[in-house]
């Protein structure tokens, strides 16, 4: 029986935990920071279930990963960091939020996507989207995916620059897109103050190590082919990834078709939109024919089930996708209502349950499948697959230790189902990005976490005053 | 505009939370617990969302709930814990579970039914499951649940006297349901013996204040008619609940109606086994004339989301169930691989969120409902709603606090909505089951917890070594 000797090389492979004793030579390389930990799932491409496993970092970069002996016999560390009840994992890569809504969180629930617009998100957001505001919620944002393990996040919302300074001073990885929408919008009152403010943004974050400028165009039904297309000019002008929103509704679909007589999909193909760099988020109505067009035109998606289930948007064809050869990444969506918060490992689990049931089959999307949309495909959907989403030498040092000693976790037949199934972002112990240490398991260091919270408070007080006043003029 | 004055109220309703000085009359009446939260859903059938609430336990019974002032003028107790930045709750009441199989956590995933069964649980349960083996996992499993916030629930597994034991000592209240099978299973040769060890067991525990001993016959397609009226006809004589699986799976729909030409639930009407005190899970492929059928015969339902997408079993018809007049309560099912933990509020915002794409329509099963479905329905679906599910006096004290001070929860627009959709197991900081402390939200106080957890990965190792041994044979 296979499986039962997959089962005992596994036990074999997960010895108790513990720093081994290792030979000290006098030729030990220097290095910044040594990570040890009882497991590890690194993502590599051959999806290795390693036991007690060390990472070398320097200068913001994997310099190996091995065996803790072999790790401390090479390298001389400045901080030695032991997590022996873990298991070690690339940080997650969360390829669709809109992190500033974090000040809105669950403002509206279980209620249609129409009335939630209209009624609480578009007034609210008329009335205090600011910098100021921006800044605040992207910073409660950071604080949960920092404690969480998510490492990098692509965003799309206003005032992109602000949330980009807020990503610098957190210390984690973004893609961040502004948005471009064919209404007045805070700092976007025409297509033209659009393209002037994207411009700067794109110029201001030129080269930063962590953040990459993006250009986010709502969606077809909400941006006109010359909006479109003049983002897919500037997108090319500078190289920048492009994120956009495709086929999340069946109305979507109804309207787009009316108008355009095909699928947003082709239609944004006939328009020149699609080809590299591009991620379109949900895609819960993608035909067998987009799907296609979308592996052609190297366009990934970023799947957000909780989202799509919350606001009965539908169940997107995910295994359907990888199967076309489509990359998948795997996102929250904001918390404002389409989700409530910005959780990977939730992420993971509502994905694997989502598709087993919609096929009436539990074998599509398995753990390891689930992992990799969650890292090392969210990295390639993102276009940051280089430099993230697996632990290998290097790489930069994005990574996070999920902690399994715990009555929910124990015993662990199986690592990888026990971290999508088990695991709860509260077990994450340790989240390093670019070698920096954002969250050791008590304290997010980048960031003040009373005075976030408290300015997060502060506005809900203002966001209710103005939904009150808005009531009352009605 | 309505909706937003409800917000503000319940602004008005959450203020900063904190103890309130209150005047202390030499006429107070003892007591031992008073328990302070900066919010309360009491889960009352008015579904009061409170602001700062104390509740006052005597004898493990709730004598009062009501506003800190108030109940600190009225009450002296032995004990005041305060949880300011917490919201007080009923404990969750988790309807279908095997507690023990948390020995067998995430034994396999991602794969179909019968592989899973055959190659991994039949042949791990028959080499060990035991005394101890089910004490050891109930063990675990009470842990889990005591940190998590479930004060009640129902079980279905072998050697229950043993569970009982082990739920005694742990000191939560549960529904324990020794199950019977057409096979030759641990403790159970044959029918006979199922009925000695269970009479047994209903003697041993009658009259416990915690405890409920239940006969639990597997499911319509393992029992035959004999084994079902034999189980009906015991549990009337003790006046016992009765636990059973039902419409699990489209097979199963298949397999019935083949052999008795009609549907599980209809068949088993027919032979008397449908009345009082029965609570049946999981019901995914239930008609709408089985849904009538057990609204008459006051049948409830434990509804089971994760499980059912996990093992692609398919999406239950639960609005249409609650809307027959069917009580639904929650649960988890086993963590062996069907699911990988025994977390209520991750049930509920799978239950949400299943319901709303299942109907692509966001407004089916609302956060306040879902709620419910955890405490209240599910102390009704047990037949224990007398003595809990919610917070009144006169029941007795079930109750827990979950913590919103927190990054993945702040700021809080909408209390149900938050709990359901945004809060973790990790989040519970305080779980009291008849007037008991349990969890402090640092120590469980009646389980040893490093032994506990030593045991399970003893366990493990067994359970390992016998797959492997019976891989050998193969």
């Amino acid at each position: 029986m296979r499986t039962a000797a997959t089962l005992l090389a596994l036990l074999l492979a997960l010895p108790a935990a513990g720093a081994s004793p290792a030979a000290k030579p006098a030729s030990r390389t220097a290095c910044d920071l040594v990570v040890v930990a009882g497991a590890a799932l690194p993502m590599d491409a051959a999806f290795a279930v390693r036991g007690e496993t060390a990472v070398a970092i320097r200068g913001g970069k994997i310099l190996a990963v091995g065996d803790v002996s072999a790790i401390d016999a090479a390298y001389l560390p400045k901080e030695r960091i032991v997590r022996a009840g873990g298991v070690l994992l690339p940080g997650f890569v969360n390829t669709h939020t809109h992190a500033a809504m974090n000040l809105l969180r669950g403002i509206s629930n279980d209620q249609p996507l129409m009335e939630w617009l209209t009624k609480f998100i578009f007034p609210a957001e008329a009335k205090n989207v600011s910098p100021a505001f921006v800044r605040a919620g992207t910073d409660l944002a950071c604080l949960e995916m920092i404690r969480g393990g998510t490492t990098t996040f692509a965003d799309m919302y206003y005032y992109e620059s602000d949330v980009a300074a807020s990503v610098d001073k957190a210390g984690l990885r973004a893609v961040l897109g502004e948005t471009w929408i064919d209404f007045p919008a805070p700092g976007h009152a025409n297509l033209e103050e659009s393209k002037n403010v994207t411009r700067a943004f794109l110029e201001k974050w030129k080269g930063h190590p962590r953040v990459t400028a993006a250009i986010a165009p709502h969606a077809p039904y909400t941006c006109s082919r010359e909006t479109l297309q003049a983002a897919r000019a500037l997108a090319d002008e500078y190289g920048a990834p492009l994120l956009t929103h495709v086929s999340e509704t069946q109305d979507e679909q109804k309207q787009i078709l009316e108008k355009y007589g095909k699928s947003p999909t082709a239609w944004l193909d006939e328009i020149g939109f699609l080809g590299p760099r591009l991620s379109v988020a949900h895609g819960v109505w993608l035909t067998p024919e987009d799907l296609k067009l979308l592996a052609e035109r190297k366009v990934s998606l970023s799947h957000n089930p909780e989202s799509n289930m919350k606001l009965g948007s539908g169940i997107a064809p995910i295994a359907a996708a990888r199967k076309a050869g489509v990359v998948v990444g795997l996102g929250t969506d904001g918390s404002a209502g389409s989700n409530n918060d910005l959780d990977m490992l939730d992420a993971m689990d509502f994905a694997g349950k989502l598709a087993k049931v919609a096929a009436l089959d539990p074998t599509p999307l398995t753990a390891p499948e689930l992992l990799r949309m969650a890292t090392i495909d969210g990295a390639k959907a993102l276009g940051l697959d280089r430099l993230v989403g697996s632990l290998e030498p290097g790489k930069r040092a994005d990574l996070i230790v999920v902690e399994l000693e715990n009555s929910h976790s124990q015993p662990v037949f199986d690592l990888p189902s026990t971290v999508v199934y088990a695991s709860r972002a509260g077990d994450v112990s340790l989240t390093v990005v670019d070698g920096k240490i954002l969250w050791d398991g008590k304290r997010v260091r980048t960031l003040d976490e009373a005075k976030v919270l408290a300015a997060a408070k502060e506005w809900r007080g203002k966001v209710l005053k103005s939904l009150e006043e808005s009531g009352k003029k009605k």
